[in-house]
């Protein structure tokens, strides 16, 4: 019965150069399940997908995931490995936000497009930033998850010519507000030019990285 | 006094390739005349600048600013006019979002960049970008100013596959909140890897393109 | 001693045409029994019933509900099945809205009103809308189910003619916050005339399009 | 230079029935000269133009403009006077919201279609709108204007079988919010099939019973 | 240890005629022993205690305690049951609301003052207000528990002279906002002078109905 | 035309023991004069009308005005001055509070009640309060007008045993957030049973004090 | 008859080592006058006090008060010039924020108390800041004032092991939301240790260093 | 694997006198024992490690924490109990809130800092507090921790000359907003130069004594 609830956007590749990925977050496992039966064969992201989840799918299907259980994505069919030179960086604040800056490092790997990761440059310890600018600053595009005050896209955004993307995150209390302060603060960010997604949006900011690098290589 | 209260970062065009705009809205006239200033004989882009600030500046300042009122945008100094080829296109969902869609395209003329400016491509009526779409699609970037439901940045990034900024605007009264709603619309975009800006920041908008235009070309 | 506690309004019908459903949800189980047990041998829609409350019920009681999972709707008592040409259309952004859809397709359901349900056609991938739009535009009233940036009202107001309701759903994370960023995104809809019910009240925009349909045959 | 920034949906008589309604409020004056040079010989409506706006307009075009204050109602070009029986009833809670009620009743004279208007019928004072309810029960769609608490549409929409379209205002001062809570409130009628526009937009729930009108009539 | 971290108010009852009531909810379990052991052979009114914490205390001290479940609320030693004529009533909008209510009727029932409790008179019915509203109009002070659109409070406020307290209830969902809604809609009553405690707040409004009667009482 | 927008609540004072009192902020001038004119002979009681209002009324009207500026209050038609004991107090924590302390005694005064005004007695400087304390605790009711942090509640409310009013006021800025900090705080009180009406809305909490105060004597 | 509305906590002085300060803003004219004369001949420190109603005090008492019109403040009587060692900083990262920084320092100059000003050293320029990062280390107390992102103040509490006192700004538009998101971006800073005063509060800011100074000073 | 995601802040505590403390809510178990296992033979603060945690690491580490279970805090590391006299008090105004305030008492432990605890001081029982206050004000720091309104930090800050630091809490429900009330109240204390820090964050609290208490002690 489910199925006709499910009508994927496969011709998405061909418009913007995309799968359409799947939020597993929300669906039903029957959603799920006749969403993967439909594409087998083919392949797929998933991203929000719990351990648990994962669990509950017929083993025919969940045996065809790779899984990274810290981002939570699932790679569905046959994925290879990123090669070549990185051109995006993709830098967190804290060891809270790894989470979310291992989203949009999965997603780059499941489009083949090799990135740098680097955790903890956070600027209540300025040094540790410092120590890598010079290497963050040769990546065409730097994808920057920070959580709290979002300090970090800002300084970033202030050394770095490239594209800044801030990916702010939902952790801290309180006044962090699940993640608003840091939304709010990248939007206002002192440093011109630098662009955000949605909180925890690790996914977002890597198809973003993927837009930009593909039309600028095309472009040419 | 008030030279104290100011310090340009004169460095930022050799770091980042921008220089340092002037926000002048919330800037007493004693501070915009130091800035003005220190750079004279230099060049500068003035945001934000109301007609009323610019009749109260000395004469001998306001005369070096060629002013355009709509964006309320000021260019101190001398600046060429765009030209070759645009790679970036700046489109609006209503007459209401020009203000904020001519900032950006001041901001990138500005910096020597062409652009193609398309007013009034709302979905509500959405033969209108229909009609415009497979040009649109032609620029590795594309800046979209949307107030109110923001629905045009999403239909926008599912068909196009360059860049994508989003520039929500404060039009609109009501459950528009003063653009928090198109803000907010924007970053949940149904679309992937849309980035978005301020509300009202044609300015940020511009900055964020350049950074990716620039990244691109130098990339290659 | 709950009993006290409850009073139906059993003369609604007389009045508006439609029965008092109950929203279980937050009422206890002896609330529900006692509410059930009031109207036993009438019939009773009940919604946001889950499973676990259902099993909870007395069986003599439970044995009487027809319950649809992914709505979490329940009817007690003997519910005819629709029939005749549909005049209601039921349309959503995207899966994960289907069970706020189907809450609304199982209230016209319980009124013997029968309606299109068409899931999947959010406005990332334009042309599912526009595969079906001419068959949604018979319809005298359309249903417009969608979450996140609820871009698809808008784009749906501007081409059907037929009252348009919005239901804006809780689907999504960090800035769709719970819904009201799909909530107010729909009622600054760019498109004239659309309407709106609460977050997920599937429920709700089935006795809008009753009123309408009703008042609308009455009227002639 | 401002025509290019004006791209009217023309086609949307066709498509919807309506014709763009122009929003005054948050547009240039040359912007609104562009609009109506435009459509000289036709006909439309303007909404949130203040009298001030209105004589800043040439005389030439101001001229074919037939103003109401308290709704900032115009319209432009030829409109005949409504005509037959009424089958919408617009009702207010209070005094204050007068202009908004104005607005939709505007609305539908413009489309010629005639309503009941009522107004202070708050439920403060429940005898006042008990006196009235039997007339307005008799019309198929009920515009229920109130802010504050908006307890009128609730109140209405359980007396009342036909469609109930309540608009929230922004009377009222601290917990008012600007109008929020009328709409929040409006939104969570105890009342079942409410349906809601956004605060203060009594032009879009004109539209909204245009829709139910004329679908309700072409559908017989 | 925990002893150090608690000092009652035990002056209370001497300066404002009531003892200090415990809010259960938030306190570790050995904060509560520490303070029912502090008042042994006194008494004490719990509030906010779930049958899980109950069940956690030394059975010495859970056995002193006269428990209702719906309202969570405890009697910890001697309490005598209300007598003489009811002055307060206590009326509820929806059967979901019943749990607050019956905390503000226990609060009562604790000090000896007896109430009328009344539910499920909400105004989606109003036949089931108006059938009961001369015998609550007979009484001094009514306290008024509504959620959703707390509608209830107004329409009792413009019928009734005496004290009307409202309590709003976090009954509902999406636009209820967790009872928001009901607590700023109830604030801006088109009713005058209506007052208002916290969101699910029945112990507060008992208090505040204490302090009216007693005031009252002692000023004759 | 004005007349048929305004329908008075003329019954009101048969109901509740008030009249209607009307709010002349966002009534336009001719709704003022329609109310006006319906009441001429009779007694009337003006909240919210600014000096520049009252100017624009013809004299025949405004002359029949008591006028109270700081309060921007006018009582219209003749009005006799309280006498007796006082039983309530109306007291303020800062010298901005006053105006709407102003509003509250104005009010009780149109109903020949007298009061017992005492401003400045914020919690900052706690032995203010603590030189009247005695002589407040005397007063069957206690009005209390605090913005801010609104401490000044709660140390009365735990001070005082009769009914405590809360009257939030929209002094200060930032986080004060136009008088919401100070409702919510007033609402959390830590003292038991404290009642809180909208921000700077001392009208209705004279009304409250009446309902409380009348119905006490008429209890006895 | 307004000095009955005006009570001064002139026993400040002696409890905490302030006098009161007057926070002109939302006080009337004749406020203001009375608090003056009750004063005269000793001193007083005025905050937020703007031209306007500088000009319309009397000229005996205007003359009395020496100005600054960037931060709004006036010293009445005699206030003797700071001199000594500073031992605390005030830095602001951008030229709107000098208004604020320098009620700050006004505040200190008021009690004779030096500190160092440095303004525009903003993050996104960040070797401005490390340009006099030595000499701000120099000092036991730090107010760092900053709006939209507040970065700094996380900047300042990652390399500064004084006390960091952050003063958030209103400056910026949008999503900066008159200053909120400075201020939750300064309450969840990832530097540990700095504290927090009201949006545009350079007066509390100062307050705040002179208790941590003098408790400092007086605690040897 | 998860190694290279953490990058600790070595450097902090020649930088400002801290360790680097360790937010153990929102980290995965492999962080926290790769955390640990860098700094084995070194000492550690850890915050908001619940029982559950502490459980599932590796008893070779897990053995080393001196844990303290209201205020979820560990020391991993032999940490010397504090001697001295105490310079710092640490109030609360209710038994809910002494959770945190633990927090920032066994911080100051951490350091070897002594301070005064004093439990249940709320001004609803202001008699609590006056008690204690001469006490009290002999500490050159006070930290207050209070939820609801918030009063006691603008009491206490009326009455004590020394540095005043807010710690608001996550205390009560409803218009509470989970700790949103008393931030705000406390930012907006109507007693001037009280400082605030994050909704429960009693370590932060004690880092900013420590701040003021370490650099005015090096000061002299």
């Amino acid at each position: 019965m489910a199925e006709r609830d499910v009508k994927l956007d496969i011709d998405r590749r061909k418009r913007l150069g995309f799968d359409e990925a799947i939020l597993c977050a929300g669906k039903s496992c029957e959603h799920l399940v006749a969403i993967l039966e439909q594409l087998e064969g083919s392949r797929l992201l998933l991203t929000r997908i719990d351990a648990e989840t994962l669990e509950n799918l017929p083993p025919k299907l969940s045996r065809q995931i790779d899984y990274e259980p810290l981002s939570r994505t699932g790679f569905f069919g046959t994925v290879e490995a990123p090669t070549g030179k990185a051109e995006i960086a993709v830098i967190t604040a804290g060891t809270s936000d790894v989470s979310v800056s291992r989203e949009a490092s999965r997603t780059l790997s499941y489009y083949g497009v090799p990135c740098l990761e680097i955790a903890d440059v956070g600027v209540a310890g300025l040094w540790r930033l410092m120590e890598r600018i010079e290497e963050i600053k040769r990546h065409r595009i730097v994808i920057v998850v920070a959580g709290l005050d979002a300090a970090l896209p800002s300084v970033v955004g202030g050394l770095v010519p490239g594209l800044v993307i801030a990916v702010p995150t939902s952790t801290g209390y309180g006044a962090a507000r699940g993640g608003e302060t840091a939304l709010f603060s990248s939007l206002v960010s002192c440093a011109p030019g630098v662009v955000v997604v949605n909180i925890d949006n690790g996914y977002g900011a890597a198809c973003a990285a993927l837009r930009a690098l593909w039309c600028g290589v095309s472009g040419e």
